[in-house]
């Protein structure tokens, strides 16, 4: 590879510049980013943010220029290295577990200490015994043992009864016997387990005397602390390539009879008594599924962000991006439009912005739902009598009928909030045209990172089932007048009271008919879900596709409210300009507006509105407010405040220099350009020169 | 990495085996499966395949077993070996073009030589004299020139008008003067470019004594012959990883005055008068507007076979995998379900692999059109005037009013047919649970690979704008009454004589009402776009939405069309038995009733159905046809016939050995097995022992 001549560094890409483009396309907005941003994320999270993306710039290790052109192997070297040098930073800086985070995000990569730092410290402080805690959790807070969390199997991924490890007690010695009896029983995307960990949490089926209690964690060791080797009777390695996710080693695991003492079963919740060999039953499995709970609703707040993303880089490109004219401009007009004035363009990523909002504020609004309802979980949970584990989560009648809420509204916004994320990002990325096929777009590397959150923590088409049955139930309960006094009962006795008048949502006109209308909805498949079981008798199963429904319904009606509510909070008043606060009302009301043309169909059919309304929804009034948020979406994007080093964009870069960034990291960073190639088939050379390792980093 | 142990070896999958699940799958189904492949593809066809795939498997360099672990250099080194290999083998067993491309399938990877073989040689051949097609096109034959063709830029993609790249006519010594005044004039995305090729096609504004008379191509030397080296005044690399296609070089190209004769301007159409220094219009641009249409439609019928294998992985896996109980079955059920069992999992991936057969009879269909239209063609060119080479495809006017029709419906069809198969395997992907997510799964390659197919030969979105100015074109014609006796003005003609009376179309019990019902809603949405653009007089941008819906719902309209009028043919009676016929049948209602009520809303306004049957379609007559359909979903996709060499998927071994197979490639292939580290944070050393090449393939 020659070096650049001076005639190529001399070029400039054809006016109008991206840098001027994007200060003029900044200049026509009045928002105040810099307090839409304060109001979001608060100063405090701004100034960490800023704080500690300093330090991790100024580390050669964090140095990114290579990320998207090595391979797995060198991507999991470097990724360890930056896990190490991470938790050094921790160490030196005394970062606390926000901080830490926020490190994490701003190198967005899932590291191998990954599932370590999570899960495995999470599950020992959670369901260990304070001398279970001294024994395995100090070492793993020192990173002197590093763990993971081994639950899925080859063969065995949503339904975790069907788990075939076994832990059989072997009351001879005081032991448990951990085993993988078939093929299919080995440990599968055990995070941090392929190469790093040398401790795993088995979930295992426990057996006592030939009987099955189901699934219990177990500590195992799985690797000699010094060599790094397997232990005997262990084998275990990484799961290979994945569409994503490549810097984390995702591993598989199986035991061969391997033997842990009695201390190995964290027992916080239930536990066999090694004089009795009798097993005791878990004291309050709902504090587990509160656990499940607030995992769910941390996914719902960071779907907003990790759309915000892919729609940052798709805004700014758009507007970069200038193709064709009007076609109702003079024949003679020359210059290209940009293309964020096409309302195809517009109509892709506009109502994707507002999603970000909407999830966003929906995401906030859970996790101080969580944070209330946690207080009364754990009082009542203190008067709940050791009810047996029973059938796991998806079957669990809680106690707390709050819980029972939040649980299912974490399901079903889980479920439609990394849904509407992971598909935006792509549509986002199509957005770029061909250049957001390119690696060095920056979307698609995340969008492959972040699908498995589809799948993971419930796969989404699995929880609506958790969501729809709690509906049904909640229903069953509102006919028979015993139900609690919560927002989906009520909308449900408003539905009952008017369904024999009919309803008028002015929907155009008011925003509290709009989120009445999105409640209509709920409530009107909700009751035609329960004829169907309860009356017509229809298995559940045939009923699969109509409770994916009601969910998706229930959860965008639980969106919209979520925005609506935030729009009427005192603090936005107060922290923002009517201004800004107009905009994010018009964005409020293209969310709600988009999802009711899209959805159309279940808003006829429930009569929640006419087709007539619907029909100017869809041709007027979204086409208008695409028009009014247009002059801002740039502003808009910005005010998420993601610095130009975690997106790694060239098409997304704040300061609008698209196309020299595109080809610099092409012509001067590209290590297959080390290759020089003998093309012709007959020769038997294949390469003439290679000079790729020029452009390897050094780490 | 230690051996694999003993007891390891010794382990299968719990029972019941996958492969015996699906061969009792297969006994279920009296689906004739050879016959139905021989309709499809025809047994000529197939068994090409089977004699072309023996040669591939027999040497060497075709081995896939790292294809998943290699790196971008590797690939890349690995596909040009391949490709030249390929060439070899294309000579020694004389291969013809189909012959050579079916070897391209099954090794299911661009080669770096894939521009070379398809557009450097067909631009040539198409573009070039007889005197070029000497100089240029011979040695491209014989691979002694390697080429590209170089038209996309930097800053310019779809809009070719835009191109920035000057090609100068120097009157003084009769050369043209190929420059890049500009970093986004850099040609860019350009296949086999970026290492491979020694020559370009480039495509530069032609100018004349300061005049520009558009884009015109030009062949231009780019890399010495002998060394490989870039020549004097030529920038040229690669551009740099890709979301998918990276065993392909796509490159960049400035050019800084770089000189070439007058004989490397393609002067069949068009050329310079090189005593008169004079521009010689076009002959006949409609034939290279033929040539876009051809292309178009080889998208078409390739997009139900490139979701097949998806459908076919997924589906296969679906049977084989089991997930929880029924939950309407007695409690102390044990064995758990087939996930295909599932609703949920029908309404995903039936309807797709109806879409598969849909999307191939439209796509034969569509070639068939085109063949006949070619000859009327031809013909219709001779008598066309020299007419002014003109705006570019988007803007052309054919003379042919069946060219016309036949361009519009490859435009609508590409658009249709590539964002379902690109969408579509992703569906796929996501229903295979979290091995979807895994390499070894086969579909997301295989998707990624894909997707560029959505962008390139007119990007979905922009030609849905051509569908709609033909629409509309042809219902103003059809006001006037001077419209063309086709298919479209026919349906056109039909719907203003019922517009009136309104329509009652029995969608659930006739056929021939369900593809007329999607005739109206085209009809409808024509006019109603009509009146927004003549009546109301507004703007083209204002409307690209609607344009983008009616587009959809025209190119729906025609894949119905398509489908209904293959199961009308002689030669599917003489051929297949009742019983296959009738499940064919069922597909297409399936393809036509589950598109009829995603799209319900058009029906509903359009007033083609009532709200009383979409609702029955939804909840009744769709979920009866998944049922009725699920037997002979695995015989359905065997006749697909794809070999599992092709497939490359541990998920969709057509054998049910989906355990063994994930398990073998993570446990013995994978090279980042051959690390082992060291895990603590505090450590010096990152990797205590490098084993990794140990798992390389040599090449």
């Amino acid at each position: 590879m020659s070096p650049t001549p001076q005639w190529v560094k001399d070029l400039k890409p054809s006016p109008p510049q991206g840098v001027d483009i994007l200060k003029s396309e900044r200049s026509k907005s009045k928002i105040s980013v810099d307090k839409l941003s304060d109001f979001l994320f608060t100063k405090e999270v701004i100034e960490r943010q800023d704080r500690i993306l300093k330090i991790l710039q100024a580390e050669k290790v964090f140095d990114k220029s290579q990320n998207y052109f090595d391979g797995r192997v060198e991507r999991f070297k470097t990724s360890l290295a930056r896990a190490k040098k991470l938790r050094q930073l921790q160490v030196k800086h005394n970062w606390n577990r926000d901080e830490y985070m926020v490190a994490n995000e701003l190198i967005s990569e899932p590291t191998p200490y990954g599932l370590h730092a999570s899960m495995y410290l999470t599950t020992l402080e959670g369901q260990g015994t304070p001398e279970q805690h001294k024994l395995f959790l100090e070492p793993a807070q020192n990173y002197k043992a590093i763990g993971c969390y081994a639950q899925t199997e080859l063969g065995h991924g949503s339904n975790v009864r069907g788990l075939e490890t076994t832990a059989t007690w072997n009351p001879e010695d005081k032991t448990f016997i951990l085993h993988s009896p078939h093929l299919t029983a080995s440990k599968w995307w055990i995070g941090s387990l392929g190469r790093t960990a040398n401790h795993a949490v088995v979930m295992a089926q426990l057996i006592i005397a030939g009987k099955t209690y189901g699934p219990h964690p177990f500590v195992c060791q799985i690797r000699d602390m010094k060599t790094h080797e397997p232990l005997e009777g262990v084998h275990v390695g990484d799961i290979g390539p994945k569409f994503g996710y490549n810097t984390m080693d995702n591993g598989f695991l199986l035991l061969n009879k391997v033997k842990v003492p009695h201390i190995n079963m964290l027992a916080r919740f239930s536990r066999v008594d090694p004089e009795t060999n009798k097993y005791v039953k878990p004291s309050s499995p709902s504090l587990i599924y509160g656990t499940l709970t607030w995992v769910r609703s941390t996914i719902v707040l960071q779907s907003g962000g990790v759309l915000a993303r892919g729609v940052a880089i798709a805004t700014r490109y758009a507007a970069v991006r200038r193709q064709f004219q009007d076609r109702d401009a003079p024949a003679d007009a020359n210059s290209e439009n940009q293309v964020l004035n096409y309302t195809m363009v517009q109509y892709r990523l506009l109502p994707l912005l507002a999603a970000t909002f909407a999830l966003h504020f929906t995401g906030k609004a859970m996790m101080g739902l969580y944070q209330e309802n946690q207080k009364n979980m754990n009082s009542e949970a203190a008067k709940t009598s050791n009810a047996s584990r029973g059938p796991g989560p998806e079957e669990t009648h809680s106690g707390s009928d709050l819980l029972a809420d939040l649980h299912a509204t974490s399901c079903g916004l889980k479920a439609l909030g990394s849904t509407t994320a992971a598909e935006g990002l792509e549509v986002c990325r199509r957005a770029c045209g061909g250049h957001g096929y390119s690696s060095f777009g920056g979307i698609g590397t995340w969008y492959a990172d972040y699908l498995p959150t589809t799948t993971w923590e419930g796969d989404n088409y699995m929880l609506t089932q958790q969501v729809a049955r709690y509906l049904l139930k909640s229903a069953r309960a509102v006919l028979k007048g015993n139900a609690p006094n919560n927002d989906t009962t009520k909308i449900f006795t408003t539905f009952l009271q008017k369904q024999d008048m009919g309803a008028a949502h002015d929907v155009l006109g008011s925003d509290s008919d709009l989120v009445a209308a999105f409640a209509w909805r709920t409530s009107f498949l909700t009751f035609e879900a329960l004829k169907h079981r309860d009356v017509e008798k229809n298995s559940w199963n045939s009923l699969l596709v109509d409770f994916w429904r009601l969910s998706t319904a229930h959860s965008q009606y639980l969106v919209v409210k979520n925005f609506y509510d935030a729009l009427q909070s005192g603090s936005l008043r107060y922290e923002l300009d009517p201004g800004t606060i107009d905009i994010l009302h018009k964005l409020f009301r293209l969310y709600a507006l988009n999802t009711l043309q899209q959805e159309a169909s279940e808003f006829y059919s429930s009569a929640a509105v006419t087709v007539r309304q619907i029909q100017l929804a869809r041709t007027k009034t979204v086409m208008k407010l695409l028009e009014e948020i247009r002059p801002h979406a740039l502003s808009l994007v910005d005010a998420w405040n993601f610095p130009d080093w975690q997106l790694d964009s060239s098409l997304g870069r704040k300061d609008g220099k698209v196309y020299e960034d595109m080809f610099y990291r092409a012509s001067e960073l590209n290590p297959l350009n080390g290759l020089t190639v003998d093309p012709y088939p007959d020769s038997d050379i294949l390469i003439k020169k290679d000079e790729t390792a020029k452009f390897k980093s050094k780490l």
